[in-house]
């Protein structure tokens, strides 16, 4: 290995999950310019130690709105004095494909619906850090997902994320390979955020295994779909099955999520409120305003994880 | 087959391409009520009939803005009169996940990015048309992507979607079951387009093999994501075999969209300008200006035609 190439993270070192923001690929130091395409920002036209160097929390959620009202919400949280005459900035505006918002050293970022749509924001947010020179850096992806044998509302916690066979990694078709990423997390960062969340006595706040698929009907065994081929019957028993084994949830991103964060080495959780419990119904008929309430509660769980983290009262 | 799924499609039944949209679902219409989730719409809340039964093209694209600006460019197209004190309205505006606008016979929808998000406005926009009661309905993709061996700037028209192994279906875990469906497209629809594009002597409008991928960086070859494990003359071999096989451009939708339609029997399209030569450089370093002109190539094309089909001068 030569020196240039020490700063990535190779299969054999240990590797360190508090340290900087490390990349396994020894081919960025070499571009001229690393555009960050779909961010709108890139290391020669940014000063992005300036901008992000300070950057410990990356908050990750699907919907661009929510991840604005959430940065909105961190400003109190932290304390934040925003001066006279200014406002929070989507700092990705020229891009129209994520919002990406800063409240000191929180990050709040939107990564559309699935994986793909994830994958390359992820990708990108990692090489932004990369370049920004960060360091202890922790990621989360507050979400929502249905749930199975859950009350609605129920906050779940994914210390696994599988595929729609119960395979506990995600594959990247790599030049004509089937590659196959595990999916970790960090189960001691899973115990405290359940611990923050079961102090709240209004919902239950639970750890288990979060299935991840690549379609929200036919993929999520949902009877409601354009397309369907099989009966009440087979979805009810594929549903027990997985829920027998231990999956609580269902969402699309976090085997994603937990892969590329396990490969990066960053310590990340995924915290999805469940908006109905798919033992029951497929259709998600809650009101607008309860909708809201329940995606608050992953938010609420992880501002007072950030709040003990910086010592703030 | 009771006379209650008659108006489903059947594997085993000859399908009309022009008639009424179908479904291949028989528990839609046992519903009370048909919730479209992320459009925000539902078969009882809104009289989808009177809102979209004179709809003949849908047009989807990633972004929600440049989705926007192409209804805003349909209006003129079409010559459509928005009465004094009226504009174009988002329909889904209350969702935040896609945006849908209507021109007259043309609905243009946003589908973020990747397989899982087009699915998802995929499934719900077949419902939509199918509770309208909506005929003879052609879809269009307008899109970007990376071209290989071509001019950026080149319009490609796709025959065949293909995976990241140059497989031509989709695969979608079902009930713990991959099934595939194929990504067959229409040879006639595509010669059409092309015809138009043809006509224009500022690029060149090509048809061909797209390979579609469920991730940007390493999933389309590139050396520049935050992890790469490949080396420039892997890339180069990669992409150099599948051009050899046919392959002209590289995108994240087109298998999805080809799959859907085809099992859906709506005849449809995918036009995509190349926005970078993929054989040449990874990263798009084109200006603002130069990508805004390039997307408006395929938008032109399908304008063109679908001001043909309905007799516009």
């Amino acid at each position: 290995m030569t020196s240039e190439t020490m700063h990535w993270i190779n299969d054999e070192e240990e590797r360190n999950w508090d340290g900087p923001i490390t990349l396994r690929n020894p081919h960025i130091p070499k571009l001229k310019e690393d555009v960050l395409y779909h961010l709108n920002l890139s290391d020669k036209a940014n000063d992005l130690p300036a901008m992000f160097g300070d950057v410990k929390f990356v908050c990750f959620g699907g919907s661009p709105k929510r991840m604005e009202k959430f940065a909105q919400f961190m400003v109190g949280q932290l304390n934040e004095k925003i001066p006279a005459g200014m406002t929070l900035s989507d700092i990705s505006h020229g891009s129209d494909r994520y919002v990406l918002y800063k409240v000191g050293p929180v990050l709040s970022v939107s990564h559309g619906m699935g994986i793909p749509s994830l994958s390359i924001v992820f990708h990108e947010v990692l090489k932004m850090l990369y370049h920004a020179d960060c360091k202890d850096v922790k990621f989360f992806r507050l979400g929502t997902s249905g749930g199975l044998g859950l009350e609605p509302g129920t906050v779940v916690i994914t210390d696994a994320a599988v595929d729609g066979l119960l395979r506990p990694y995600m594959e990247v078709a790599t030049l004509g390979m089937i590659l196959q990423h595990p999916a970790f997390l960090d189960r001691d960062l899973c115990e405290q955020l359940q611990e923050i969340g079961t102090k709240n006595q209004q919902y239950e706040t639970v750890i288990g295994k979060t299935m991840c698929t690549y379609d929200f009907y036919e993929g999520q065994a949902r009877l409601d779909g354009a397309f369907c081929d099989f009966t009440e019957e087979d979805k009810m028993a594929f549903l027990k099955r997985i829920h027998d084994r231990g999956v609580l949830n269902i969402e699309m991103e976090s085997l994603c999520f937990a892969a590329m964060a396990h490969r990066a080495a960053v310590k990340s959780a995924i915290i999805c409120c469940t908006i109905v419990d798919r033992l029951k119904s497929d259709q998600i008929t809650a009101s607008h305003e309860t909708l809201e309430e329940w995606q608050e509660r992953p938010q609420k769980i992880v501002a007072k994880f950030i709040r003990k983290q910086l010592g703030i009262e």
